[in-house]
């Protein structure tokens, strides 16, 4: 398991992680920058000593270990491919966000017992500093000096952050005509930032380039050749999950779709627990939330298929507007075998279900938040979702990146001279 | 100590606070919704059972049993004017913030040991969570239906969040002219938002009469009548620090000064932990931060002073622009007696201390924590903080609520087309 850079033999420590394993075919790799199957084009995931028919079923770490670790995503190193010392290495320590009980939000939706993860904590205010934390010793350990990504926002002040407080270069690549609060965002860590005349799909193909190009030689492209790393940072949020609620997995959880990814990790992560006994098991069912202006993993639930059509996104929830979801066929067989179901929601229920969350639980979700809060009130309404099993409904970033979503719609409830006159007559009356 | 309210008698529970207290002429008051002195008009604050000469010096808890505690600030329920079961019931929870060992920005500075307290991560990403949670528990022992204050962004965030999930009523009150991204963040949460024309100065006067007035009636102003319990929100600052340095107190802390009260409640948690024998005793220094367009409190210690001159705020650092600070004696009083001093920066200096800070530690902050760091800064090259001393600076809000002051720094590298000649013409020539 030691791989040849350009200029050391270096000894690669990824923890308990043994190989890469195409998630199609099986075949296995060496732990590398790659994340597509030479035989078969599928994609690479990161196997670990306790996967395969012949390994064994005993958890590396106990739940006190757990327990007694770093109030941060690095208490479950031990399931993770990362170093035994990673907590003592820079980085932005990412995770451990709060499990609120939503007793409110509960009660307007008709549920009997309901919490929110809310990932909007993090460093960087989403669920991407989980992933990029993984990436980033993903990065060190293959010699990488930039950590790069193609980002619509929050991939790309995740990926800054991170690469600031790491001492590495970063450049990070977005298209040009980006808000000017997430090109602010984006740039304030110092790294660069190229803008790119072209759609979010033209930014993809020119990184997909520059990584065979000498240009990109010891580059870590966060989303694209340290894939198979990246995405096993959200297997945290299912840790998480269960053990806030006490070693327990819920009986329903609402996770947002874009490429699919942080579904079918959170499912990973619930099958990961059972098997090594850190949870019982149980059964629990998996929904996908998008909305309907990019909708098209919940077009092919709905239309009984397999295959996910592509779409040409157009929806204010533009952290979740992916139109070729790559892990799109994955959600869908994830939904059917758990019970669980992907539903989709209007920008108009979206903006609503924001303040809802806002006004229940005080948490202000950006459009994220607000498809799967959306989806979550419809799937009770359509009967979908059991109002008396124990739901868990993701926040997966903040409000204050996607203020417009919102702006119309919060007002002053009145605008007054300072007097009480005034005051008694414009808002006192009407309260 | 029990006080009758209109409907019902009640028994009070504040957890080990016994009254409240004259910070000037130390008369003592039941505990109530009250704030001045009638004897002398001084500020009142919370006295606990462990004040007083008679009392004993026997800490209520130990650092075991505070270790064992939530991950927010009710870790540190026994010393704080709350009731034992304050945990259970539904608030944001605050608090249990990242204390960040800056090792690059020590670099950068010239400083050996350097930790960042970074209160952005609080639910609302101000450290205003820390002071309206207290609040809102006095407000609750009182009975108050409505949670209101005056405010200019961080604040009215906090308390619309902290009231919907308490399920209280709320009422803001902020200038008419605010920017739209603070109206929006305002009022999402679904309190009532009321603009008044006027400068922050008449807003503050307003809420003074409304008290007073019926209208008014069962109405808890976080700042003003709940104000001795909201500063002491403040001291779990000290807490956190001292118990996330392995409790110790560091030998100076950089603090931002608006009203001056974070940094008296600073100064009161860390003798607390003293005389309580939850860390051992040793000399500290407190320095207190301001902008140089808001400076009244840094002007007079420059001039030897012990009153404050009001100044009218002119300054990109909004959170901080208090130009009359009711705790400003007492700041100076504290640097004094600590061996620290205030000082102050040119706004130019705040964008450049939040970028080094981006860039340095992927921590992004809003002005207050550019006032800080530059003033660190400022401090080290003065020769006023001690380079091989423990320092720890903090960082009180989060950048993406002050966007402004760093957009026309933070833009991109390059803008070009999506190949990979434009991007070696570009960029990589010139890295």
């Amino acid at each position: 398991m030691a791989l040849a850079t350009a200029e050391t033999t270096t000894t690669l420590d990824f923890g308990p992680a043994v190989a890469l394993s195409c998630r199609e075919c099986g075949t296995r790799y060496d732990l590398g920058p790659t994340f597509a199957c030479i035989e078969c084009f599928g994609p690479l995931e990161v196997a670990y000593t306790w996967d395969g028919p012949d390994a064994g079923r005993t958890s590396p770490v106990t739940r006190e270990q757990i327990a007694s670790g770093p109030t941060n995503i690095w208490r479950y190193r031990g399931l993770l491919p990362v170093p035994v010392d990673v907590a003592s290495k820079p980085n932005l320590a990412p995770g451990w966000t709060k499990l609120v009980k939503a007793d409110n939000l509960a009660r307007e939706l008709g549920i009997r017992s309901l919490h929110v993860k809310d990932d909007s904590g993090n460093p960087t205010h989403s669920f991407k500093d989980r992933v990029v934390a993984i990436a980033l010793e993903a990065a060190r350990n293959f010699g990488f000096h930039t950590l790069s990504c193609s980002s619509t926002g929050n991939l790309a002040g995740a990926v800054g952050a991170a690469a600031a407080r790491a001492g590495l270069d970063s450049c990070v690549f977005i298209p040009s005509n980006l808000e000017e609060a997430k090109i602010t965002m984006a740039s304030v860590y110092g790294g660069r930032l190229v803008g790119i005349e072209g759609t979010y799909d033209e930014v993809n193909r020119f990184c997909s380039e520059l990584i065979g190009d000498p240009l990109g030689d010891k580059w870590g492209f966060v989303n694209v050749n340290l894939r198979p790393y990246y995405g096993e940072g959200s297997k945290t949020l299912a840790y998480e999950i269960a053990e806030q609620l006490g070693w327990r997995i819920p009986d329903q959880i609402i996770v947002p779709v874009a490429s699919g990814s942080q579904l079918t990790k959170i499912d990973k992560g619930f099958k990961e627990l059972i098997k090594l006994g850190l949870v019982d098991d149980k059964p629990y069912k998996i929904f996908g939330a998008q909305a309907e202006g990019c909708s098209p993993v919940s077009a092919a639930y709905k239309a009984g298929l397999d295959i996910v059509q592509p779409v040409k996104p157009d929806t204010i929830a533009k952290s979740l507007a992916i139109g070729n979801p790559a892990d799109g066929p994955y959600v869908l067989d994830i939904a059917r075998r758990t019970g669980g179901a992907v539903e989709d929601v209007t920008d108009a229920e979206v903006v609503k279900a924001i303040q809802l969350l806002a006004r229940t639980e005080g948490i202000f979700a950006e459009t994220a938040g607000g498809v799967t809060v959306g989806v979550l009130r419809k799937l009770v309404e359509n009967g979908l979702v059991d109002p008396e099993a124990e739901t868990v409904v993701l926040n997966t970033g903040d409000g204050l990146k996607t203020l417009d979503a919102v702006s119309a719609e919060a007002r002053p409830t009145a605008v007054i001279r300072p007097s009480l006159d005034a005051f008694r007559t414009a808002v006192a009356d009407n309260s």
